[in-house]
């Protein structure tokens, strides 16, 4: 068994992961950034070691400090979170030489899965449902311009080792294909330190849903549902929500069969996610598969009952999982909203500040995952995300009607700070939204803002 | 319909009724004496309307300043939530008589029921198991004696008007008896301003498991199972939980069956609890019903996903269940544990104060009910209860290590301010407690001070 975990990670996730650490009596490692001294992960760790200033290069995706952190403690495990390093084969590899158990899909699975061209040839060979597009990187803007014209606009060039929502353009037209892909591939070269890109069919409209997966490292493998993802800003999702509103049920099992079929195929092991398109026409499409817990991973624990931390600890130690397809029993409807210190009036543009007044939501059926404290200085130096709450009833009514209540009661506020309360609120007043007729463009909608993708 | 509920209480069960309220669409009205013009359930409501000073006499139990309140805002219903006035068969009926809709049972089943020696003859009646005792009020000391004698000591010896375990005295030596009458029938008079007593067979050790039941106003009864509530001080809970551990199902469901046949019996309306004890040869007897919400029921909600509150307004309005026996399911295990601004090493005696930091736990399935806040100055007046701390798990032993896990990031300091958390923590590690096998002794004994009753 795991004894000793270090955290890889900042923020909410940080505090997850040592919550699950704690209940399991595992023992904990935090590390953080000169910034993130005050977090509320270092006061909940059993132990916590300095790695660096901001930016993250310094710090948190700065590899020797991290192994060298684990060495001094005598940390035995790694817990990557989510973002940062947790998509890293190299840093899963590095773990594994010194003797570290990372906790998360072997190196080789993350690196065949993190080149999205590689994942969507897997996949096909797997019997997966792609959109159209090429198999391979493109290397070449002519070459790419003729894949697609072949598959006719819009169609949407990605980065062949992004992911997360990063590194992708949307092409309405023939004449704006070079110049998108010069830019995109740039980008890709900046932020992933790979300039290849492909090219797939884009939907205008569509819904953003996937499927998580859980395999232990002796070939168990179960799915735990459906979450749509569908309200995002540019890429970024902001409300999260399982059942799938208005997705036939048969549907959905085929997408879960499709995920596990995909997973054996993979043969990944640990937490992962099946993300998939659904168009207007009821078809689905594999998109890709994120190789970490997701930053929605409690909607499925609501509904299910089942800790994913905790399993992803226990089979990174080795365990079967216990429980079966069939013991997995999904009931009523749960919501999560991603509180974000953002100005949704001002683009989503970041705005933390000391958080003078900080009362989150509580009472039945109401979650709240948060680094969040009174007090509480957010550094500027990382993502938006202050707390993720999440409401559970019997029917999506309902659990509408107790999230609008627990954004309502939800207290934040401080100088300077704005959050995407007030917007998640109409968000969850959107006719479309509240009859689940919504699809990925919502957020557009009720900005007015055609989103720049 | 209920369209606006006036709610006659205060503190953390004020907030959650308010909640309910707001989660259905209803306005809401919240009364407040001057000690509570802070509260949170101020904050929380549509309207508030101040109704006197401390002590409640003046305030939560001034039924005319009560009625005002509704007349004044246009309330068409009453919440009266756990003690106070929510037991008090003239205040639903002046309710009644006001035109507002008193959301709890008729005035007459809560007089029946109020008077614990009628109920004990009414259930003894339904077929419902009791302890030797007596069935009518006994108003000499000699005659007292002679049931005390008849039955064997250890007796307990109980006010006919009283309940939610005041007004309670143990006798262990027929020596004390006379003595013991005296002062327990002087005492009743002085709190429930009725001197009548009764005496029942005392059980020094045994479980105290009790039955949730939902009645609506049309004849559909149903029961959501069982809540064991044996950690207890000076017959106040500290901790409950469910499912009872240890105890066989088919002694739960025949408890249940009998709670559902009383029920029947008293013309039940809303929601109720029956209480039973369950002594150490396994047989259970009836002890009294709870007309009202519990402190507790949170418990049922999170094993069973019914908000009780929720039903209670939908009853109230005239509303048919809408769901039969079969469709309730338990899921899992949920303990609860009382956070009160007490002090543990000093027999329990309150230790209120301004709330310098109050940070909930949080994470997964975790729910916090509280009125706190930082920088709150709690009142001094009123009871200690700060906040219900709730974990659910799949297992018992899971829901206790996240229970532990929990209290121990649960934050509460301020001048003068102690805590239970501490105390409740030394309870979830007793060996007797994590194996399920104690009982209501359980507090004297980690205590070493023998409960005074």
């Amino acid at each position: 068994m795991v004894r000793k975990v270090l955290v890889a990670n900042r923020g909410e996730i940080a505090v997850r992961v040592l919550r699950a650490c704690r209940e399991l009596g595992v023992r904990t490692v935090a590390v953080y950034s000169t910034e993130d001294r005050e977090s509320a992960a270092v006061a909940l760790a059993d132990e916590a070691v300095h790695i660096g200033p901001a930016p993250a290069r310094r710090s948190y995706l700065h590899i020797p400090a991290l192994i060298e952190a684990a060495r001094k403690t005598g940390a035995d495990a790694v817990h990557p979170g989510y973002g940062f390093l947790s998509e890293d084969p190299d840093f899963a590899e590095v773990c594994r030489d010194n003797d570290l158990v990372f906790i998360g899909p072997p190196p080789e699975v993350i690196a065949a899965l993190g080149d999205k061209t590689a994942a969507r040839a897997l996949m096909a060979g797997a019997g997966m449902p792609l959109l159209p597009g090429s198999l391979e990187p493109l290397r070449r803007a002519d070459q790419a311009h003729g894949v697609a014209e072949a598959i006719g606009y819009p169609v949407i060039i990605k980065a062949a080792a992004g992911g997360g929502g990063r590194g992708m353009t949307v092409v309405r037209d023939g004449e704006d294909f070079v110049r998108a892909y010069t830019e995109t591939s740039a980008n890709a070269r900046a932020l992933f330190g790979d300039p290849r890109v492909f090219v797939e069919r884009y939907l205008p409209s569509a819904r953003h849903v996937e499927i998580q997966i859980l395999c232990d490292s002796h070939g168990g493998v179960v799915h735990l549902g459906e979450r749509d993802c569908s309200v995002q800003r540019r890429h970024q999702k902001l409300v999260e929500e399982s059942p799938a509103p208005g997705l036939p049920a048969d549907l959905v099992e085929r997408m879960a069969q499709a995920a596990v079929a995909g997973a054996k195929a993979a043969g990944y092991v640990g937490a992962g996610t099946f993300e998939f398109l659904v168009g207007p026409d009821g078809a689905f499409s594999f998109m890709e598969v994120n190789c970490r817990i997701q930053v929605e991973h409690p909607v499925t624990e609501l509904r299910t009952g089942i800790d994913l931390v905790r399993q992803q600890l226990l089979i990174a130690a080795g365990g079967r999982l216990d429980f079966a397809q069939d013991d997995i029993s999904a009931r009523g409807a749960v919501i999560e909203c991603r509180i974000n210190v953002e100005d949704p009036d001002r683009a989503f543009l970041p705005a933390p500040g000391r958080l003078e007044r900080f009362v989150p939501a509580g009472g039945p059926f109401v979650r709240v995952d948060t680094h969040g404290y009174p007090g509480y200085r957010m550094a500027t130096s990382y993502d938006s995300l202050l707390a993720k709450l999440l409401t559970w009833a019997p029917t999506r009514a309902e659990a509408l009607a107790r999230m609008d209540r627990a954004l309502a009661e939800f207290t934040v506020s401080g100088p300077g700070v704005r959050t995407t309360i007030p917007f998640l609120r109409r968000v969850l007043a959107d006719e479309h939204f509240a009859t689940g007729t919504h699809d990925t463009t919502i957020v557009d909608r009720l900005t007015g803002r055609p989103d720049q993708r």
